[in-house]
């Protein structure tokens, strides 16, 4: 598919037909995958390229929708077979949670990332959740060492491959866990220690993802902690993760802010965009963002999250007759 | 048991005798109970007076703890039988999870509270978790309406006594609840249009309380969230809960401070105050901790949940194709 200018921003992962079911309703074959959701959450920030596979059942309309975003598509290839193809069920009591009904890999099981020259070039680089094989291939395809990179994963490699895992997790800049797989990769329950660890084996910061309850950021020496937006209603959770991944890198490669404070607010308008996912099915949401929506949600979450610091002339009450 | 000077802030609950095993260790019989664990906590900012039985059993130098904190022990009654005992194990895999063992409700059986003629003028009031029954009969004791009221209760009395819940529930200002909870009240699975339907029956503030995910404050038209102070130890939670009311009540009966940015310094400081007790067994750090200790880890929570919001002259990026 057609190339194009040099991006900043290159996205390795999936793209996939999901079918799910939530207590707002039901979508068959909806679009989806990592880095569907990464691309067009990142698009609204920075130039995206995407590596991925698709089957030749996947339609044209929703490769508009890659170019609707102006995202380049001339690392999208298109296999013998069908598209990666997920299914599954939130729970009622409970949107959070959910079942896998359904896995058919497909042409992803073959998926064999090959970066075009250009994009061998990327400052900055994001690896979806794939096999942790891959993602190191993928860097090894880079002509230089990218400015930043960052990695997702998931409990079935930690499982599996940990080996493999622990390789490219020591080559990385910034490493994607939830709460789970942070305790789980590092063998401790207790998360700041875990992630302490993890951060000892090589990347400068690991961002703990806590889906409803946010986000956890632990760098060498320093933490943030930042909840998540808190929304009235879930229509379905799928792809928040990615989304998270792509507003926070698509900050990061926009302005190229890696300072602490930066890191901050690239996770903070994570929480944003994610927020948008998951208000609507699919792409629904993300794929109509304007520019003021971003805007006012950003500055909405910045008010309900801020506290009340003391400033350096004040002082917590005390009662005095102890010190 | 010996009269004082009038305090700020009433506390009405349990004193107990606690039993725990968590992966750091175990205490048997250690002091505890909803009343001990608020009444130490808001000690260090206001004055304190307590309701509570205790029986045959309970040690001199238990009474001695509140002394020492300045507690006005004058409605800590001591009846015929044994002190109010729970017993608990802590999971190995998640310290946050808890099994309870054992309750001897013992001469808590029976507890009937009666306000002194004192303790009928405190502006503040706090009613711990207890028959709700007994939270409205000690509100019909107040001589004049405090200026604020707050409630903590739990799912048993959710569950068993959803009436007489309902009738105090309408008529205090500050209702804790965990959030299990919030949404078995509300019977609304969505955590926020839950609080707001509690806050529809007559509270003016509704504090979802999410343990090592910090804290949702719901207000008629706003919203606070916090996280929780991350801690990389995590010796015994329990307590956690009331040492956060505590702090949450101690600040505002010492500033009289109730806007948004009092209520929200407030929240700041009970998480502080509920991540020293967790750092202990029963009241083993609550109970030594100094001015330093709870200014500095209060402007270090602050650094670390401070987020990184846009300047009014600053704008995010954007890719500018789109508006």
């Amino acid at each position: 598919m057609a190339q194009k200018n040099a991006s900043e921003l290159l996205v390795v992962g999936s793209v996939a037909y999901d079918s799910v079911k939530t207590p707002e309703g039901s979508r068959r074959d909806a679009l989806g995958g990592s880095a569907m959701y990464f691309a067009l959450s990142s698009s609204y920030f920075t130039s995206v390229s995407v590596v991925a596979v698709v089957g030749e059942d996947f339609q044209q309309r929703d490769v508009d929708v890659f170019k609707a975003h102006d995202v380049d598509v001339s690392g999208l290839v298109r296999a013998k077979g069908k598209t990666f193809r997920w299914s599954g069920v939130y729970s009622t009591e409970d949107v959070n949670q959910r079942e896998t009904l359904d896995t058919q890999l497909n042409v992803f099981a073959d998926f064999s990332p090959t970066l075009t020259k250009q994009q061998r070039r990327t400052p900055y680089v994001f690896l979806a959740n794939i096999h942790p094989a891959l993602q190191l291939d993928v860097l090894q395809q880079m002509e230089a060492r990218p400015r930043l990179v960052a990695l997702d994963t998931m409990n079935f490699w930690i499982e599996g491959q940990r080996d493999a895992l622990t390789k490219i997790v020591k080559r990385v800049d910034v490493l994607f866990m939830d709460e789970g797989e942070v305790r789980q990769f590092a063998r401790e329950p207790n998360l700041v220690r875990a992630a302490r660890k993890i951060i000892a084996m090589g990347p400068r910061a690991v961002v703990v993802k806590r889906g409803e309850h946010g986000v956890m950021l632990v760098q060498n020496g320093s933490l943030f902690v930042q909840p998540a937006y808190p929304l009235d209603r879930v229509v379905d959770p799928t792809g928040a993760g990615d989304t998270f991944a792509g507003g926070f890198m698509g900050y990061l490669a926009s302005t190229g802010d890696r300072s602490p404070l930066g890191f901050r607010r690239a996770i903070m308008l994570g929480s944003v965009m994610g927020s948008f996912t998951v208000e609507a099915f699919s792409m629904e949401r993300l794929h109509t963002l304007k520019r003021n929506d971003i805007d006012t949600r950003f500055r909405a979450f910045s008010d309900i999250s801020r506290g009340s610091p003391l400033r350096k002339d004040q002082s917590l009450p005390w009662r005095g007759s102890k010190n």
